[in-house]
């Protein structure tokens, strides 16, 4: 399983205040924590309320570089922002994120292709969010097989359905899970899944609970990656002990301790 | 969900000795208990040490339904021991089990037919427990076409894929998760599913996360029922979470103690 931590993003007000004061102690920490409690991989987003969102992605990416040298999720919405990141990137990235639109995979795929990145590819076009399996399904093999066009493998995308609030979309949570299932038998070796896991919980009451169990569901149904808050210690639990159920690990007494950290995710 | 009550059981010393000294009171606690956290059905179970299991099965039918009218689940490989308790019961029952084996099947399915039974059917025969989907879904087949000829349907029946503990038969609990979800696929209506939860945990140093973690994967792939321990509430809370996640409660801020206990299970 690909730990990717969420928690450098400018959405939140902290990292939104690091980001503009330049405080790259604040960056560094918020890396050397979640790389400590399990994430390979560090999602890096400036955040809505950044007025120099390509000068602020390279400063965040140069920052945590300093303290770890943990992949990069590049996460945003402007492909100019995404480069400048590649440009200083030192380890492999993933870029987050193409949707199913023409335009936006080809430019996605292209940068892609020039710096040698993964891309999370999300089951969304011009007409929204799909509601059932088969469209979600149809869009992701869309994106496969434009990345194939591109000589970007399966393997090194990442499907992701939009997990949408379980106080917005509940009757589509089983329909995402089942539709992950689908996404691994698209093609062989199978593409990567991966879902934005605290969506599930947006503006509930009990977070933590939701996306555990909401975890454990999805892996069980062949969820890859997730991007999520690695500082929870009840989740990293969830997922170990998940692991372990998918015979990922091995059994021994003090498992949760042993198996803290696994090197390189998926 | 279906949540049968594990807790009356002799192979548990309080209740070894409540049986033997007929301490009631001790076992319509347990009764009780069990069905405040959620419980629908009880299991009953005299354990290795009775020595008149058949006068002690019917002691604790009795004296349960002194203190609920929950369902009953009646544990015992002995069919006269099963049809003393059918005798006395006043709700419907279940037993608890027919194996894969034809005359194990014909005396438990004559019982269900006579009584009005429902049956847990589990997934092994004389050549042992499978260590395939394929041969447990072939048991399977077989367990649902038996219980056909004898008149009961595939509701009636609660197919067991029997849950092996993680430190014995880990590289099986994901073949055991695929074959719940094939269960579900032999027939229209399916029949139901269900697994002795706390066995993926004997012998485990941390017990409840492999339970609940277990719990939440196999009902992501079709699980209806489970025997438990509805007293230990992080199980009963991701229970709970996973039914709403599979949409068949409705989404509240307090989902967690609005949906406590849910009338009729499955």
């Amino acid at each position: 399983m690909l730990v990717i931590g969420e928690l450098i993003n400018g959405m939140f007000r902290d990292v939104a205040k690091a980001i503009q004061n330049r405080e790259s102690d604040v960056i560094q920490h918020l890396a050397e924590e979640q790389v400590k409690a399990g994430a390979s991989v560090l999602d890096v987003n400036v955040g809505p309320y950044s007025k120099a969102p390509k000068a602020d992605m390279r400063w965040l990416v140069e920052s945590i570089q300093k303290a770890t040298d943990a992949g990069l999720c590049l996460d945003s919405t402007r492909s100019d922002c995404i480069e400048e990141a590649l440009k200083v990137a030192k380890s492999r990235c993933i870029i987050n994120s193409a949707s199913a639109d023409d335009m936006k995979m080809e430019a996605i795929f292209s940068l892609a292709k020039k710096y040698k990145a993964q891309v999370i590819g999300i089951t969304m076009d011009k007409s929204g969010v799909p509601n059932t399996k088969e469209k979600r399904v149809e869009l992701a093999a869309k994106i496969v097989a434009k990345a194939m066009d591109f000589g970007i493998s399966a393997e090194d995308l990442f499907l992701d359905p939009i997990l949408l609030p379980i106080n917005v979309g509940q009757d589509q949570e089983r329909t995402i899970i089942e539709s992950i299932r689908e996404f691994r038998q698209l093609c062989t070796p199978a593409p990567n899944t991966l879902v934005g896991l605290s969506n599930i919980s947006q503006g509930a009451k009990t977070r933590s609970i939701l996306n555990r169990t909401f975890l454990a569901m999805a892996m069980a149904n062949g969820l890859t990656a997730a991007i999520l808050d690695p500082l929870d210690k009840e989740l990293m639990d969830a997922l170990i002990t998940a692991e372990l159920i998918l015979n990922r690990n091995i059994y021994c007494d003090s498992f949760l301790e042993a198996h803290r950290k696994k090197p390189d995710g998926v």
